[in-house]
């Protein structure tokens, strides 16, 4: 049916390139394009021998040319964006000017002002709408199920949605006593930013981790989660009329904490280089040498994740309470796609939401969020693609 | 009096050097040798003027000959030896060779197998027996005074002591989340090392930090203490009769336990180099350079140390209990000579040793242990020294 263009071959773009390529009706061809070739080479080694054809290139996506060129070269149908929140832009401007339908995960963030806001990407409304192209902001797992699952919600179960709960568990254990997936300076932002939440039409914000509850997550059990910023308030804020309040937790076990707070305190996260026998060295740079390899953590992570929202509202005249959420087991995934459930569940609906734009369920001109088109379209494919959902109609409410 | 050589110019050598000059009487000169010059250069500016002639010399403590051509040239009537526990045999040797009396504050261990045990020091009794000098072992706080403090329980108060606990208490506050006084490796093995204790004869190993209590210190409050071995508890096994247990207790916070615990989870507390930017790099070293500068601590560390006794006997066939202690203040301390609580209560002891056997004492030939000695001088002069103690008949017992 179909040409894609994913660009990033991290945990992410592994997981969007193997989940196309069970997908060969809707992806005839794909084009893996990162900075280091070397890893989409070795995707395409993986993949060769199925029904989608595996192209692969090399590519800066910081620079909009190289990207055009790119575009240029195999003329995709869409592109994939699974590369860093920074290069969200230059590559929203190079789909621009080779009219080229555009989906990506995670909204662009400054380097300089770490902000998770749509602004800059929403932005792009009206050009996006002239050229006659789609771009789908933020179609991974949160964001983006997470709108997806309020949509389906808000479409068969609730006249209105008034409180919004969206939960991120991570289970997963790697054994090591303590190791990032990723950047530690973006774990660290993560809980050292102040926190907030949507309520009565405006933001309130939080000191960081200020608000603390505990979750009795299905198949997992209880976990302490902790109230985040994150990027889909924003969107399900303007989307989903009458909402009261909307909020978003995430699972920090007390040890992850304990160990970033140290390290923090002892000055090992501090990006100011110091001075260490003749030669200047960022405290921060030394730290992750001395961290276990995020690349070995995959194959060694046991437990499941477990992603999904609580809503509260009104159905017919009476209060009703919905809780959906999928449960992801990291070893299976790690079995089916060499990468575990963190980048599992994002790379998915990464694939879904192009699908669903290729395939013109989801195709109009503009910049959207997921939570703007039809859920079911979108619902039934998780269940197809390794991402099924759970309802509760009697969930645990907290408040 | 006499002419004193002091060998080390650390915290304690300060302290020593500072002490001896209080007592000009005694100390009618001093010599501060150290590695260092210019660190015994500037102790000896801050006591020119008082009534002790100060010299400074420079040695390395590692070559006996050096010691014995340093004895020979200023005539010390005895050594303070406050250099590094690895050097006390070779320093010792050098009183031999020149027939100079000797005290230290910490017992000789190998610098590659790190044990705590007298039997290195000890092995020279008929050596000293013969040359007719006198080598006093361990006469600074724990071990030092404590044995003192034995002595005199033993002396006024029990026909047979059954039970000794020692407790050593900082509180001291420097204000950092985490810093070390000195080499955090040492730290480190403090907390790793197994526990022991001498009970019913013989020596029972704990796991490290297994056994915990909770103790109400005059002065201070309540703080958690850990059963650790240490170097005393071999010598008052042997010297006090009757005893059935000897522990030795240490505070740690929770916090300072918990940041260590961390720092060694991810491996930066590793002697072991690894790779970075193409240069070897040892953890621990790095981690040294990001932590506060040690010798920052002194003035900013505020709070007090109380270290004492507890014993448990009978006298008059009447059980009894009896708990001596010493309460110290680090800003005190501080301002009186530059160095805080730590170093003063290893320090001021050092220069009462020294004292003892200059005066005569104390003086016989042989290698002793501070309990073997009339501890009623000793106290007296811990009083008049800035250590002054205190008792109480009806202490919180613990078992």
């Amino acid at each position: 049916m179909g040409k894609a263009l994913i660009i990033g071959a991290g945990g992410v773009g592994r997981v969007v390139a193997h989940k196309c390529a069970q997908n060969p009706d809707v992806f005839e061809e794909i084009i893996i394009a990162s900075r280091t070739l070397s890893k989409c080479d070795e995707l395409k080694k993986e993949l060769d021998g199925g029904k989608t054809k595996v192209h692969t290139a090399q590519v800066d996506a910081d620079k909009t040319e190289e990207v055009i060129n790119l575009i240029n070269r195999f003329r995709p149908d869409i592109v994939i964006n699974v590369a860093l929140p920074y290069q969200d832009l230059s590559i929203m401007e190079a789909c621009l000017a080779t009219k080229t339908d555009y989906v990506d995960t995670a909204n662009y963030e400054p380097p300089e002002v770490p902000k998770f806001e749509y602004k800059w990407q929403w932005a792009y409304k009206e050009k996006f709408e002239k050229a006659g192209i789609t771009a789908l902001l933020g179609s991974g797992f949160d964001p983006g199920v997470t709108g997806v699952f309020t949509a389906y919600a808000q479409k068969h179960y609730f006249d209105e949605i008034h409180y919004i709960d969206i939960l991120d568990a991570n289970a997963g254990d790697h054994g090591y006593p303590f190791a990032t997936n990723f950047n530690p300076e973006i774990n660290i932002r993560e809980i050292t930013a102040p926190g907030s939440y949507w309520e009565g039409g405006k933001w309130i914000e939080t000191k960081p981790l200020e608000i603390k509850r505990t979750f009795n997550f299905p198949e997992i059990g209880y976990m302490d989660i902790y109230l985040l910023h994150h990027e889909e308030i924003e969107s399900l804020a303007k989307n989903i009329k009458n909402v009261k309040r909307i909020r978003f937790w995430m699972t920090f076990s007390q040890k992850y904490l304990t160990h970033l707070q140290v390290l923090q305190n002892v000055g090992m996260t501090s990006i100011e280089p110091i001075e260490f026998e003749g030669k200047m060295i960022q405290p921060l740079q030394f730290l992750k040498a001395v961290l276990p390899d995020p690349a070995t953590l995959g194959p060694r992570t046991k437990g499941k994740t477990n992603i999904g929202c609580i809503f509260r509202g009104i159905k017919d005249g009476k209060p009703r309470n919905y809780y959906v959420y999928n449960v992801c087991d990291h070893q299976e995934c790690y079995k089916e796609v060499g990468a575990q459930a963190v980048s599992y569940t994002a790379g998915v609906p990464a694939m879904i939401g192009a699908m669903m734009v290729l395939t013109g369920k989801w195709k109009k001109p503009g910049v959207f969020n997921v939570e703007e088109f039809d859920p079911d379209p979108f619902m039934d494919a998780l269940n197809k693609n390794g991402l099924p959902w759970k309802e509760d109609f009697s969930p645990e409410i907290f408040n």
